[in-house]
């Protein structure tokens, strides 16, 4: 816990109490505060005599070797990118606690049978590189290096100040904070035996329900795509609302819908970004552009609910412009897809033993209570290591279910209880 | 008009056509494209041996003296700044006919009672600094010149990579291209005796109905707010709609509701600008700004349109985070107001006898139906100026009513019989 706030040095965001650690995170994907961080986990991983590799997309690798070479380490991995106006948990929780994992099996003088590792993966967030998990995307061959390293930064909060030059690509990014390493980025040149991830919930069942361990079994469905709706500049005061075709007001009734559509389905559906052109008081826009993330606990229920919006948004754009003869259309691009996962049943066992293990001594009748199987609503590295390699998830409360906030908080004792999990199930993978 | 689409080379902006004029305009107040404009202007005027005057809103006056050297000259005004994504006639239409006139006037040798004038108002769009008509408003003195020099520009698609440093006020602005004149700003200082503006008509009347010119009678009334939406941020994938307090998702209703209230009184509202924050796919936004443009034929009736948006959008806001006991909440900050005005009867007169003149010989049984009384739905510095001095407008048809737009088109007849209306209306008033 001190290291986790200790790593926090780098890019700590908006403060929100007094405590030295009251405080969000605002550290963009490859950002100055980016390379801070990555240059202190590379030295502290050195001092824990761990083997560094760094590959063509940044991802950091850190390996403790074990008895046998001839097998590939067993990995804890997450993120310490966050977003703009994040948290001091959401992954950075993660690879500290691989950082204390290994500390402790070296306080211990613990001999393992393949290495343990620690991976750092690069934008995972999606927040800068509007594309989340992108970086274990690419080394589990999901996503091509050259589209990963063509992407282009989004404007944030954050951003704004230098992201007005030509924007950055992850590539130029990469170079510019000198994280392009050499190493190809997949799953063949730098494999593992397992990747295990401990994160907060970032929702409220396990704060609501007074559950101390979440043993995650599947992360749900998404789809992110970009949108453009095409209207008619013209001006403010002279046009009378049938002779418009305005795409701001066409986007704010497809928001209103996005939102009915998706609840019908217990689904989500989302808007992050929006930029308008010309953006004057006195024009009705005639370009406006946004994101849209729809989630849903099944791949296809994911689809039905994009299906409908093309279709109700396709009407909402007609009727909008068509007293002129010259209605709206929009535009779908999908950035990223990412259907549901059903993680590893021995990662799930190793995690549900080690679990109870660990609250076995909680101060209540029923300790079994304490811990639950179940379902991810945001993306993780996992998602994608889960391709290729036994993969799966340890959840700890976080307050209010919130997350992607400054004030994120998930307390010591929980990120402890994390920690003590994660460790365990390493070490109970290691040894089947 | 050739001198019309002379003065289009600086700042000529999207094309949609293949003749050397099939482009819009993006001369935004104060730019570079306008300091060469204004350049040109002034050595026009120099040329027909016009005295000139830069005030400290960088309003440039060209006077060709009359017979008597004690009566303040008749003015013939608009301006030379455009939209963002503008069109060739908005504004420039006006100030090269007063240059037409001036050099018709001297190619007829003609001797006027009082002097004759034209005059460029900076920023009349509102489109860079966000007031329109604000520098003929402080002629007025009824905007503070303190509160017009400190006024920041906004973001806009032709401003973008320069406003990215601190965003300029109007004072630096002017300073940096060199129009920050020592005489004050005032209609004390630089007095007239009347002023007349031809505009086209921004809107479809008289394109529809086959009409010629517009005696414009009155303007409606209109009032500019800048709103912020407070939420909350947090997590778009783990987080329940009735969990949230999102932001964009309440603007989304409130603009879809604006249009209902405003229809339902005859009114307009419009929003033109919208940002948000933090601005991550990912990240439920906790914050929007926008800017709201209500218009409506009389100013209570606008006044109405406010007052029942101001109820429904804290309706909509406490109901988006009422799960969470943390709604969002709205903020109002008015930036212009601009009441309904009725021009001057003297002036009106004066239009009217020159536009039956001028559409006389056309090959119509009833002339006299060429010609229509109107209000202008639109803004334009005739509005300040008819607070201090006689003032009236013409309007000639533009094509399909567009405007704001870089197809704003009027045909050269149309300018040239705008052109006509306007000399006559001038020659007539001198000599009342
Ligand atoms: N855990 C997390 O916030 N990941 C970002 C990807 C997502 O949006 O789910
Ligand atoms: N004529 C014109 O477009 N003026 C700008 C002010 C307004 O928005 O009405």
């Amino acid at each position: 816990a001190k290291d986790l706030h200790h790593s926090c040095q780098w890019g700590s965001g908006i403060r929100w109490g007094n405590d030295p650690t009251d405080t969000g995170m605002q550290r963009l994907a490859l950002s100055e505060e980016d390379k801070s961080v990555r240059d202190w986990f590379i030295q502290t991983m050195k001092d824990l005599k761990c083997e560094i590799t760094v590959d063509a997309m940044g991802n950091i690798f850190a390996v403790r070797r074990g008895r046998r070479k001839d097998v590939p380490a067993t990995f804890i991995g997450s993120h310490l990118d966050t977003q703009p106006t994040g948290g001091r948990y959401d992954g950075i929780l993660g690879v500290l606690s691989g950082v204390e994992t290994l500390k402790r099996i070296d306080e211990l003088g613990l001999e393992t049978e393949g290495g343990v590792g620690v991976v750092n993966w690069t934008n995972e967030e999606g927040a800068r590189f509007p594309v989340s998990m992108i970086a274990s995307g690419v080394w589990a061959e999901c996503i091509p290096l050259s589209k990963a390293h063509n992407l282009k930064e989004v404007p944030t909060v954050a951003s704004l100040p230098t992201a007005a030059s030509a924007p950055e690509t992850m590539k130029s990014a990469l170079e510019k904070i000198n994280y392009l390493g050499d190493v190809p980025c997949s799953y063949r040149t730098t494999p593992m035996a397992a990747h295990f991830e401990l994160h907060i919930e970032q929702g409220p069942h396990l704060i609501s329900a007074g559950q101390r361990v979440g043993v995650v079994t599947a992360v749900q469905a998404y789809r992110w795509f970009r949108l453009k709706i095409i209207g008619r500049d013209t001006h403010t005061g002279t046009t009378a609302f049938e002779h418009r075709a305005d795409a701001l007001y066409a986007f704010a009734q497809m928001m209103v819908r996005a939102r009915e559509v998706a609840a019908g389905k217990g689904c989500l559906a989302s808007v992050g970004i929006i930029e308008v052109a010309p953006g004057s008081v006195n024009t009705v826009p005639g370009t406006v552009s946004f994101s849209l993330d729809i989630r849903g606990p099944e791949t296809a229920l994911v689809a039905e609910v994009e299906k409908e919006l093309r279709s109700d948004f396709d009407k909402i754009a007609a009727a909008e412009g068509a007293g002129i003869g010259k209605p709206c259309r929009v535009e779908w691009t999908l950035d990223f897809d990412s259907p549901a996962v059903k993680f590893h049943d021995d990662c799930i066992d190793c995690v549900e033993q080690s679990a109870h293990a660990v609250v076995a001594d909680a101060p209540v009748a029923d300790t079994k209570s304490l811990v639950r199987h179940m379902m991810s609503g945001a993306g993780h590295d996992s998602v994608f290591t889960s391709k290729r390699i036994p993969t799966s998830m340890i959840f700890v409360p976080c307050k209010d279910g919130l997350s992607h906030h400054p004030e994120e908080f998930s307390s010591a004792d929980d990120c402890a209880t994390g920690a003590s999990v994660i460790l365990q199930a390493v070490v109970r993978y290691d040894q089947k």
